[in-house]
């Protein structure tokens, strides 16, 4: 998804962050799987070491009980909220959610978010050395799964001391990954939140991330996966992916509100088929596909799609219910009205699924024009549900401890 | 719109054509706008002579009353209904709507359908030879708009000894056509049938061309649009065009239907990076992009998407009504529950214009599955919709003439 929310900065002063923001923020990065103990993937592959890049925010509680970990989308990062230096240009991808007093709030709670396996921005994945070679992946990289992804962040959970989480969060293939905590890891969570999301991916979803794959495939710099020594890698393929891919996060409605049928340039039609941007519909997704390509690797982009079109939480688990019947975590699920990449008819699939389990689930579709990408921009109504949902959850385990001790 | 309806023979037997089939049919050729007379487009250019392909079906009655002509969607052709030859692999692409007893009963009517201008299944287009130079014209072809086709249709009509027509019938882009005869021929149609279509392209819409032609333009073989004479035209990127713009056509139901997450091979995911098609639905886009590239020219696909942004009824008239307002003919406008490339809003935009222009209007939202594809599909309430509706128009037209005699 667009991790496009957050203040544009294009004054060139340098930020100085609000007292609702967690201000200035370290990447950390965590050597995890270290031989003789790798990482065995659900496809067979193995991997080790793995380095993981992560971020926190706000104080782990000395009971160790107020752990969160956001599970970021297709193209997001670890950089969740806040700032790395004064001259960034924009703060992390969720920061209007993530901070002092926000939706997850860092006064009360620690919040973890880690680049998923088979990323690019610092998680090991196709860009990184295969430490056999000394070489870049590509295409070696072992297939991998969102089972695989959870496996990796699972265990960094615990490297940092954390044998409970709060909550874990997370939209669209954070989604994806929220579910398959609750069912790989059903004792370690104590609440999960589920948006934009579905316990498998549609065929409409599957064949969009196919034209994308293709685009990638078929441009003559992608050589195999083998373009990291090439003086271009797959760029324009890599483009024609993201422009496809970010028509789906749009809604038809959010698309014509923004930019209808106006032109780039004057209020003429130019009749000249050499002019190939003449709507501004079009210079967009031109530009999204640029900036696109300065963050993102192709090869990543292919893993990363395939788990997506790969995940199917019921599978091997005889149904949705079953995969979530080991859990007694609470679910929060929300959808978008005008989301059509994970329609509301999926998360009620979902939320039957979780009542036949016997889970107990609070379910909200909101009203939304943002379409997919709504659960990265519209976050009053998710906070007024995300706040008492995660303090009643707090409230639980201290009382349930209390008991306990 | 892929053009893909009626039966497809695997066997090699010879065709028979049934008693409802309009049989074996020829394809037609005029040649209009011959110098000092050529074509006069839209964007300024000028063409000529202009070659036009057609077809018809049925016959022309005495009173030259009851001619139809049919506007063919973005990929369509002028074979609209019956055989070639009797080793064809599948009929025209209307066959089960026009033929003998049909919706467009050819014992009744006599039935036109051209190629449009800027095509290439015979009307000259990009890959015509420009008499200037003897060379194809590539993106030397002057712009052209819908209303451009339009011209070149109604002088085909003209020249056929046609002055008026009983209606105008098209989906999609044939849509287009069949609101832009309105407007610049109020005289000359005593009827239209608008389907699956639009007084414009919605945002979203031109945002999924301008991807398909980027994948043309950015792929390497497109040479500019000079590559007929290359070894390889743009292929790549012209079968990606058709793979995105193929999810549009459906529905997210249909495409759950026909293909939900079956695999390829066997029932077993192969965990496997270098294997590109795993799902049913990535082999069947595959193969619609493989089958495109055989029958269709990139430049024609160029320019005929681009003909569709341009599109505005209103453009230069003032308003859809006001463009509707010059002609008698009576209106049948029907859309489809699940089409969201041609939403049912935009058709009921378009009959409260024809309302407001005080025009006869009949419109119905077509319960169906098959999305934007449901206009080549779904015959069976069309045909109890248009047959009373073209028998009416026939009915009030002679009643007409009668009294004026």
């Amino acid at each position: 998804m667009a991790t496009d929310s957050g203040e544009l900065r294009d004054s060139g002063e340098p930020i100085v962050p609000g007292p609702n923001s967690v201000g200035f923020v370290e990447k950390r990065s965590a050597t995890l799987f270290v031989p003789p103990n790798p990482l065995r993937l659900a496809g067979g592959g193995e991997l080790g070491p793995v380095t993981v890049s992560y971020e926190t925010y706000g104080e782990l509680s000395p009971q160790k009980d107020n752990a969160i970990f956001v599970c970021h989308a297709l193209t997001g990062d670890a950089h969740v909220a806040g700032w790395h230096t004064p001259q960034d240009r924009k703060p992390g991808w969720w920061d209007e959610f993530v901070g002092p007093g926000k939706g997850l709030d860092t006064n009360r709670y620690f919040v973890i978010c880690a680049n998923v396996l088979g990323g690019c921005q610092g998680t090991t994945g196709p860009r990184s050395l295969n430490p056999q070679n000394g070489e870049a992946y590509g295409l070696n990289f072992p297939f991998m799964t969102v089972g695989d992804m959870v496996e990796v962040h699972a265990e960094l959970v615990r490297s940092l001391g954390i044998t409970k989480l709060l909550s874990v969060v997370g939209g669209s293939l954070g989604g994806m990954q929220v579910l398959e905590w609750a069912a790989r890891y059903p004792a370690m969570i104590q609440s999960a939140v589920c948006m934009a999301t579905a316990a498998k991916l549609t065929a409409q979803g599957i064949a969009f991330n196919a034209v994308g794959r293709r685009a990638i495939c078929t441009d003559p710099n992608f050589h195999s996966g083998q373009y990291y020594d090439k003086p271009q890698g797959p760029n324009v393929g890599l483009a024609l992916a993201r422009m496809v891919a970010h028509i789906t996060y749009l809604s038809d409605a959010s698309i014509e509100m923004k930019f209808s049928r106006r032109l780039q340039v004057g209020d003429r039609l130019s009749y000249d088929m050499m002019r190939q941007i003449e709507f501004q519909v079009e210079s967009y997704l031109h530009h999204q596909g640029k900036r696109f390509i300065e963050r993102f690797d192709a090869n990543s982009y292919l893993y990363l799609t395939r788990a997506m079109d790969y995940f199917d939480l019921a599978e091997g688990r005889g149904s949705v219910a079953q995969a979530l019947s080991q859990t007694n975590a609470r679910f929060l699920v929300t959808s978008y009205t005008s989301d059509w990449l994970f329609p509301t008819i999926q998360s009620k699939e979902l939320v039957r699924a979780m009542i036949e389990a016997g889970r107990h689930v609070t379910f909200i579709e909101l009203e939304s024009a943002y379409g997919h990408d709504a659960f990265l921009i519209e976050f009053e109504w998710l906070e007024r549900l995300v706040r008492p949902f995660l303090e009643q959850t707090l409230l639980a385990v201290r009382q349930s401890s209390f008991g306990v001790r």
